[in-house]
């Protein structure tokens, strides 16, 4: 029997070349990195990984290079969410083959279902596929798995675990509460790395964490600390990470902030799939430049040549500031000025 | 220059055979049966017709099937959306060859993109592609495209209308008042039958309303009593089509509701493609029954031979009623009675 | 048997003198002028005449003096709700006894109450109150009252109506759908002016709106436009319309657009309860300019001498104005430039 | 210079007698046995102490019975926003008379306003009060207070605080990271007792929580075991807690699962100011037994003489035996059976 999951599991970003094609040379050389500071495992087809705006095809192509890559070094948590059950029974299937330790299947999105279709959806598949089976739930972007379902679900033996998005603490503590008394293996991890150590305290295994892609050894960092019950260090570091995560999280649409920071770590992610417009490129300059400023207060890389603007103290100032240069570059686009 | 798009067009459903594939033979039959009940046009790929839990190879065949067998009769409207801007591009250039008046094409779903991301899609897609795009805004589902988005991308010569399915009314206002003075042909359809005739009144073009595939002659003299003048008659048909829309919509995830109605009307749609739990399949036979009772009352089909319970009257005593045939059946099934 | 309510009523703005307290002499002249522009009944200590923000006595004199200063002109609908039921019943005696046609309760707030608890607040008040009673809907506020939840109260004789403030046409419907077979002479006011019209020809009976304590005569045109079957003039009023009512409703934090709309048709409403900040007074001074342009375009006030941008068009241009002059003057205030 | 806010306080239920007034007697009988079980602190007038269903007088009346009966063994926060600015700067001034630590003042609620608005008020009454000020945060039921507008409040000397009932720990963080840098003696306290223990660790000084006057001497215990560092002790009650708060929580419409529960330990609570239907009255015992189950596991009360169900394992026969039991009780009350 496998050994239980836990620990960092990284969602990663696919890189793309020119034309926009996934960049195989330069996904190996991260999952390398990735592992070399100290991931627990790799996490291909996630959100962070914009599953969705890949081909089936190409999320098939995505999963075999990462596993191939990783070769058994750390254990590969595949997404193998496809357009109806049956189709994402194939890839777990296929998944498997490739050597994946387990697959992490996103509850329905789109349409929103109800707790019934939640479960017959995922009791479809966990009856019928191969491969260990992770819930995904991420209610702000697909149908909610609440407390009573995961109760039913956790009674089919396929299924492992639950990674969960919601950034919750109590619904974590009410779903150990509902699981743990029958099936003490069953695995908790989080997806919401600003609250990584309460998560942990509270009884979580691990996270599928995105900043673990931008800034794996920190992400390391608090995870150990944690479980080494050197606390206020852990908290110190939790309270310091949230500026980053909420930087990338909030400046600009999901994950672009992620892979804005994760090119500042030396890798060629290219232009993602979701298009851009002219002002966006703009503000992506801008943000990644913030975003060089507070990966240097972590050490991880140098400051930019032209120096940090301070970035606690008067924000109201610096938002005018930011007014200002908006306007001029807006007049300037027009020619006015 | 083709007609301005107006009317009901039918969001179809596809039936399928017995093991989950699209039921090419019936699919054929039940557009004739559309078109021949009077819709104006018709809309394969939307959210009824389930367009995300095919595959992108049966999206197409759909749109194949549909375009070939309406073979001019009335326009077809396909739903072009696909996992990122080149894929749908890459859809649009098919779909024109097979024929389609124009494309629809969602909003981003999954994550939730702000306008500005919402406007840098639609801009690419239709700045590279040969067919006329209709915007599909459907924001309990999908990235919501808001009226400052919709203005700036109306600036586009191939958008030429917008699909809403916000069911706001005062929302429709907004959108006519802001584009009509620059493009008096942009067309406005509502996917919200609950109002379609204030929708109508309002100022819309016309509708892409799932009830249209269940009862298309109905939906149609909706429409042609109100562009008569014939408001009483118009809002009397209205008031009374709400109940068989909310049944349909609310008393199963949709579009379970729909395909359950549609069956009625004598076409074999095959179980869904979302698995169905056990409990699910006894409600869904219950809703089927008040279904058809729902629809003898319009005279489309024959009431149910065990006859129908009042559905007005004392709504408590038939949730007593229900109750106990609930509790009955579950205890039956555990063998307690 | 008094007549039905129906038509356009006001939930008038309360005029406040230099101290902050009531300004009697004003809310007098508002009453009669309002009475003289048309509308059909007015309806002090609404959302929009700030209730929560008097205290209970205040409360009460401003029915009072609304019910004096009509003297039978009108019918007054007089808002009653206070903390709690006793004290709501107490105030419902009262309003009477001031020659009130009937109150209005809104749903109980702060507290989200489930439909059994709405039902059983209302029962209480209404079956221990002398006077008619309008229940009061306003589901982004106040804990909704849902359609079942309607059909229950219904049945109680001395609740006489609804004023429904979700804006929501299909609710309308199903309102109506429920309730008029029984009680044909139950009462649907709507509290949303953008869809006036089409309320109306769904089956309301009228509105009260705050749109109609700034421009009264037009919202009594647009009502009666509707009822003569002038619905081309009507529609192209309400589209008109919706601008003046999305200015005051999203351009400052609710009532406070309203308020300084109705002070450019000539009162002195003075400083509103809620403080604003230094940034709000100079916003709102910018929206009372832009009000004013509105108004003009209807012939009701005359344009500001310094003359009206162009509203319709290039709204990216006059956003990027209205940017570049809010930076101007925050760094005017911080002495900048 | 007091010392800083920290530990458990109390947001105390108001015991009313038969005629629904204030029960004087009890609620100082309540006070006592509150401070005597450990709390840190009271807090009359919260949500917990349906602030809103009381009259300004009755407000006054209870903050005096509270502090009066305290006489300084611990500090009274007491709740002081009345219906706007001016009002609650009275009762700011009257409950520092009163002997009142500080007082803690809800953002405004019914009208959902901006940033900028919640910040004026507040700036408001914090530039024009005596009494040291903590503001409350609760998303769910009033204006949110964000983090930006806590930073500017937060220059003011005045308020000293916040009490955040979001239950969100990366907010606490957020807030923390934003506020303790300039103003280290700023309290933060939780109000949400399912993250209590996780709330603690990020660094809150304490919590304002509805158990703490069911189960004061736990809600204290968990607290000092945080404070001890026997984190394993802390989680494991923190779980076994949730159960009870979420019981009370959602089992009956706010705060009345509470005050069910409160009963238990020995005080005439009486009727609720919020009426009761009388299928409310059977499910209000019902969940009575259950909390009484809850609270003997506790070793706080005993057990029903009738015994406990067991409230873990199979769910869904507790539901179907439910079911059954309401469906029985129902047809019972009609004559059916």
């Amino acid at each position: 029997m496998p050994a239980k999951l836990s620990g960092i599991f990284t969602p990663n970003i696919v890189p793309l070349d020119a034309r926009g094609d996934i960049n195989e040379a330069e996904l190996r050389r991260y999952v390398d990195w990735l592992i070399a500071r100290g991931v627990h495992g790799l996490y291909p087809n996630g959100s962070t990984g914009e599953f969705t705006r890949f081909t089936p095809d190409e999320r098939k192509r995505i999963v075999r290079i990462v596993c191939e890559q990783c070769a058994g070094r750390v254990p590969v948590l595949a997404g193998a969410a496809e357009a109806n059950a049956r189709e994402t029974i194939r890839a777990c299937e296929l998944y498997q083959d490739y050597g994946a330790r387990a697959v992490a299947i996103v509850s329905p999105y789109y349409y929103k279902l109800s707790p019934e279709s939640v479960y017959a959806y995922f009791r479809e598949i966990a009856t019928n596929t191969p491969i260990d089976v992770t819930l995904y739930n991420i209610p702000m972007f697909a149908s909610p798995i609440d407390v009573p379902t995961l109760r039913r679900l956790a009674e089919l033996d396929r299924i492992i675990g639950i990674k969960d998005s919601s950034g919750d603490v109590a619904v974590m503590g009410r779903m150990i509460n509902a699981i743990r008394p029958q099936r003490p293996d069953f695995v908790f991890l989080t997806g919401w790395e600003a609250v990584l150590v309460p998560m942990l305290i509270m009884g979580a295994d691990g996270g599928t964490n995105a900043t673990s892609g931008i800034v794996p050894e920190l992400t390391r960092r608090m995870f150990d600390l944690t479980r080494d019950g050197r606390l206020d260090e852990a908290v110190a570091l939790q309270l310091r990470l949230i500026e980053l995560f909420d930087t990338m999280l909030y400046s600009a649409d999901f994950p672009e902030g992620f892979r804005a920071a994760a090119e500042l770590r030396g890798f060629a992610f290219g232009k993602g799939r979701q298009p851009l417009s002219e002002s966006q490129r703009v503000d992506r300059a801008a943000l990644q430049r913030v975003l060089q400023c507070i990966l240097a207060d972590f050490d991880v890389v140098d400051a930019p040549v032209e120096g940090c603007l301070p970035r606690t103290g008067d924000i109201e100032k610096d938002k005018v500031a930011q007014l200002a240069q908006e306007v001029m570059a807006r007049l300037r686009e027009r020619g006015v000025v």
